[in-house]
């Protein structure tokens, strides 16, 4: 389970053998840790195009003052004059780039114009988060100009290394956008690069459960349930959940036994052993969770590998069951129930193999993909109008027990083959699923965010 | 520029040794050519959910006349007892899977249940081509069911192997689909895998332009304008276009010179020696054009890579310039002009980068998302009520002097990482033009067709 390679290219001799061979020079990326700053160093705001997003640069204050820095705010300021300096102050943690006036061609001259010049100085593990708006289907010249910052953020992503990380978020408004801010300037992104996301829904003025009080708990007073909650990526989306202030019903199959109740107890919430394939499944859900629910995490799943031409019908069924039929079952006896309180939110795990396919995955393939399916269909509908959002994670190469057994050779190819040169932790998936379970994020719906250290893979 | 691997292991001693050592297979791809028969074995119609799609039969059958089969279509046969049987006559050179009736997860097993007994049998490249519908936003149970059929169809184009390729159509109208039909189940599409077209735009009932006389020239009367037509892939869609009866204007820098003079004077067609990047570009297209044009391909472009720390602002805008802004400026000038007339059809070419991302390309990636853009936009507004369509190709690793001239491993993995283990050749590319530009093509609206062999990467 240990990347061994990452830990040697993390010595002395590590560093100086891989450099000399050409091999990937994966980085120690920082991730979030209790009491440490969530910006180490200060963050550079800059824009292209005319006019920039209202508020913005407040929400940027609020930001770092939440990121407790000791560096400030730096609007458009003058790049370094030597881009290579190594003292802390000069190097900013982060950039933001306001793209959202980009409305023709020759304005991507001033996205190439801000980020050339400052982009050496970016701090390791730092972060470049490109703001656009949405495609205007009225104005071609917009849409290729503001498209063409998708193409700009992959291939800077691919590029830029050192455990630094770029994403593109179109939004039209900094105020709703906040919290997915907060979230891609953080560690707590540390492996979410070069993805695209919309921060566009319409949202309600008021969410019944209300805003939160402690930026640090958003989820204190909420309710969430996770599936497949007893290792992995699971347990560690329970308890990132829990840190964040819920309280957690952790569900897995009744074979999990011990180690459910154990993680459970330790998080101050509730064991629910039960197969989420069986028929009654849904209904005692529903009677588990009498004062409603607030999160509902859609994470267990299982494999049953084999090329199309050796699968028998059991093997494709089993996964289809589970990953797929049983979501949408559930998913609608808590509807149906009213359990799934106004402001909810539903987050599904999907996979790269949903996205891309993957020889001997028809049946897993087809079951994530069903999850994008049911994303986009039940995002924009009657829940949203609730308040409810409906998004999807969908990790890459992450390091569990499922992957640990993956062969050799396979293992390292998933490992490396990503921008970061290594394989996520259930961690990366787990703070990716708080942020869309934040009170804050009602405008980020029906999106599909893959967490995957923007790996090669893809459709 | 040869792909010497790929030539050794279509000897015995290749064969043998690759096997052995467990190295890609690339299978010799069966392309168009004049007088051998578009299919070569039976097709096989299967159906999964209920109901079917009206008019499928009879379309299909259309197709197996034109494709000059000597075996004829199957409709819901049953498997051969022997998978593996090798007789001609018992190996379907395609398989059609209607699966637009399937409406939620359990009518997914008919998927399964029909392709797993026959899969065996498909001929070496033989074609399997799943009929999807369009995902219903009123219904996340189909939804999800139908874009599992994506993560399925992804999957198997991966693992089917033997040069045969997998693709899903979405659909409402078996008839105007007939040319995307007869395009997927062709030779033409031998590199065309692993991808998903909707064919649902609405199509006028009329194109003025007339429906086509002769299937095997369907350009006839029609004119067509390529930019960089002088080599490569361009003079491939040019060629192409002239082989289906378009008259071609073919438009490249002037220091092209006497080859282009050659390509037009042989192809019957006209040579416009222009810098697209000029102001008067558009005008001096239109000038050229007194009678009109039917279709507009932009296939010219460049590139200048470097990573984005290391871009000067001169290589950033040159290719921005030829390889978007030109091609906005232009189709405004010919849209403004009246000269793309009814029924026309606009085919740009945008990459994989494009999709992706890709080190050291920041400035070529943005311009091809840019088209990306510019298809989304521009396809369903005003241009789609004149039945116009507006699609893009995305090409993967083609095999061109501007391939040949990067380093061995990084050419060899571009070759190999994909589904069919080889690069495209340049005709892939124009048969797909070819097909976009087909007067019967014009409910494939706004879509960007890969033509990458199922590339590994995207996003």
């Amino acid at each position: 389970m240990a990347d061994r390679y990452l830990s040697f290219t993390g010595t002395a001799p590590g560093r100086f053998l891989t450099r000399r061979l050409g091999l990937p020079q994966p980085a120690a990326l920082h991730r979030w840790s209790a009491g440490r700053p969530l910006l180490e160093g200060g963050l550079l705001h800059l824009t292209a195009g005319r006019p920039g997003l209202d508020g913005l640069a407040g929400v940027l204050a609020r930001t770092m003052a939440h990121a407790q820095t000791a560096d400030g705010l730096l609007v458009d300021s003058a790049p370094p004059a030597d881009g290579s300096s190594g003292s802390g102050g000069d190097r900013p943690a982060a950039v933001v780039l306001d793209a959202t006036g980009v409305a023709d061609v020759d304005a991507l001259a001033e996205v190439h114009a801000a980020l050339h010049p400052v982009l050496r100085s970016v701090a390791d593990s730092g972060r470049v988060v490109v703001l656009g708006a949405p495609l205007d289907p009225a104005d071609h010249r917009q849409a290729a100009a503001q498209q063409a910052l998708e193409g700009f953020v992959r291939s800077l992503g691919k590029e830029i290394g050192r455990g630094r990380t770029v994403t593109l978020l179109r939004l039209t408004d900094a105020g709703t956008a906040e919290s997915t801010l907060r979230f891609f300037l953080s560690p707590r992104s540390a492996y979410v690069s070069g993805q695209v996301v919309e921060v566009t829904a319409p949202r309600p003025d008021d969410s019944p459960a209300g805003a939160p009080t402690d930026p640090d708990r958003p989820l204190t007073g909420r309710t969430a349930l996770v599936t497949g909650a007893a290792r992995g990526i699971g347990a560690a989306v329970a308890e990132t959940l829990a840190r964040d202030g819920a309280r957690v019903v952790c569900l897995d199959v009744p074979a999990a036994g011990a180690g459910l109740d154990a993680l459970a107890a330790r998080l101050g919430g509730l064991a629910l052993p039960l197969d989420i394939t069986a028929a009654d499944a849904g209904a005692r859900m529903v009677a588990a969770l009498p004062d409603g629910l607030d999160v509902l995490v859609h994470n267990a799943g299982i494999t049953r590998d084999r090329r199309l031409v050796n699968m028998t019908a059991e093997r494709w069924s089993s996964v289809l069951d589970v990953n797929l039929a049983s979501v949408l079952r559930t998913t609608d006896a808590l509807l149906d129930a009213g359990t799934l309180r106004p402001g909810g939110r539903i987050v599904a795990t999907a996979s790269i193999a949903g996205i891309a396919g993957n020889a001997g995955q028809t049946n897993y393939a087809a079951s994530k993909a069903g999850i994008v399916g049911l994303v986009r269909a039940l995002a924009p509908g009657a829940l949203a109008e609730h308040g409810v959002t409906v998004n999807a994670v969908a990790p890459g190469f992450i390091e569990t027990k499922m992957t640990a057994a993956v062969p050799l050779f396979i293992r390292e190819a998933g490992r490396r083959m990503n921008s970061l040169a290594q394989g996520g932790l259930p961690v990366d998936v787990a703070e990716t699923t708080a942020w869309l379970a934040h009170p804050g994020s009602g405008a980020v719906n029906g999106q599909v965010v893959r967490v995957c250290g923007q790996s090669l893979l893809g459709a």
